[in-house]
């Protein structure tokens, strides 16, 4: 399945994408697509025939596909070709740090550049969205744990992020910077969870293109690893990282002006398109 | 005021504490206190005769006194004496990190030594509960946005924090590592901001003894510098660090072990009690 919620901020309405590409409501069926619903209330969306359900016309708002997201959390440095372009060592273990769940918008949403910032940059990422908590999981019962895969553009302020205080989470959880979507993909809808193409483009011009084959640390084992540290509850998101291509390894860096309009998609769990904007103080 | 929820955990309701100590249920008024209620209820709160709330009667579980926190932020390295026990530099502008909502429990809950920890530790805190959105705020109006104060207790395990790849929420968001509570103070209870004394004892023995007017970064400092990164929202809480005393900072180390009782409080805030228990994996 591909779960969805779709309308204007704050007015979320949950749907599913049907076999032809067409939004379904599911409003009859669940409230919302939140971390309840994916603890429980899947078995029942399974069950419905799509065509059974209100088709929604027009040109609708896509938003996040998860409501309430508790925690957003992200893996650094998980491909080989990125942190080499970072300057950064090759991890022995999973980096951790967490993206604030306010910085979160729907896929198409515009993305704000803060008033002072210099240097706000790109990742295209697999999401991954856990269903049911884990807690010390072992890796061969890690899936288990998860609802489904999404897209996941893991904006990032690299002056915040490397050059004020230490601590990365500073620069990655400026509002906006969390274009999540456009749905949840169930994971019996993903062919090979190792073999998804990446990829992303700034004004057309692609900037990433990558796969999860080359994922350092693949998805069972971040779900394992990370619920040794702190337990997963439906709803989470762990991002997985991103392969090369971002602003900051450019020679000379390139990074996210007002105007460029930002492409990005996973093989099968589909696109995001945001464009940018210079954000005001105060506005 | 001072806010506060109470029963068992999921099934908590709103109360206050009257000038007597006792606790008064808020059912009647508000659903929770959460940041709903937080943005737009406490004047209807403060309206009320608290002599006219039923009390609540028995020993009932104290918990987190705000529910559906958003983001649980963190200030590191804010006392000089901590940042030297702690052998890194004074920090030029604050360091800014995450701790796992999943983390917060009640104030008197039990705090669960991960598995495989050897390096649990304790900080008291002064935390800091949004009331209203705050984003580039100026300093002079940081603290319009300021629901209240608690007391945090910022357990870390260090050597997930410090020696398991480089970003410190990997040792802040343990399960339990959050206690919060016992009440949320309201600004206009609390006599001055920055002269409050805090202090924790393991076993009843004195570690920590601190006060507010260390902080490098006083609180209306931190709501301005942190709405500059990321929007704050209502319920969200900052932890503004902690003073000398930390396990990690004595000579020997000295780190939490099964049985040990942590007490904490905060000048007018409360008090907490934890008592520690080592966890199972898949307990």
């Amino acid at each position: 399945m591909k779960l969805l919620r779709y309308g204007p901020r704050g007015a979320e309405k949950p749907g599913l994408l049907d076999s032809e590409g067409r939004i379904r409501d599911l409003s009859g069926t669940v409230a919302d697509i939140d971390p309840a619903v994916l603890a429980s209330g899947l078995d029942a969306i399974r069950q419905l025939d799509p065509a059974t359900l209100p088709l929604v016309s027009g040109d609708v708002r896509l938003a996040e596909p998860v409501g309430n997201v508790g925690k957003f959390l992200c893996i650094g440095l998980n491909y080989r070709d990125h942190a080499a372009e970072s300057g950064m060592a090759i991890p022995t273990e999973p980096i951790l740090f967490t993206k604030a769940t306010s910085a979160i918008i729907g896929p198409n949403d515009e993305v704000l550049i803060p008033p002072t910032s210099r240097k706000s940059d790109w990742e295209v990422e697999l999401g991954v969205v856990i269903g049911k908590e884990a807690r010390y999981v072992p890796r061969e019962k890690a899936l288990d744990h998860v609802a489904g895969l999404c897209v996941v553009n893991d904006l990032s302020e690299r002056e915040y992020q490397l050059e004020r205080g230490g601590q990365w989470d500073k620069g990655k959880g400026c509002d906006t910077f969390g274009p999540f979507g456009p749905y949840l993909v169930t994971l019996d809808e993903v062919a090979d969870i190792n073999a998804l193409g990446l990829w992303l483009e700034i004004n057309g011009e692609r900037m990433q293109t990558g796969t999860t084959a080359d994922l350092i640390f693949d998805v069972p084992f971040l779900v394992h690893y990370v619920s040794q540290f702190m337990s997963l509850q439906p709803g989470d998101i762990i991002s997985t990282g991103t392969p090369a291509g971002v602003g900051m390894g450019m020679k000379p860096p390139r990074f996210l002006e007002e105007g460029d309009v930002i492409t990005l998609g996973i093989d099968g769990l589909g696109e995001q398109r945001q464009q940018v904007r210079r954000s005001v103080c105060g506005a």
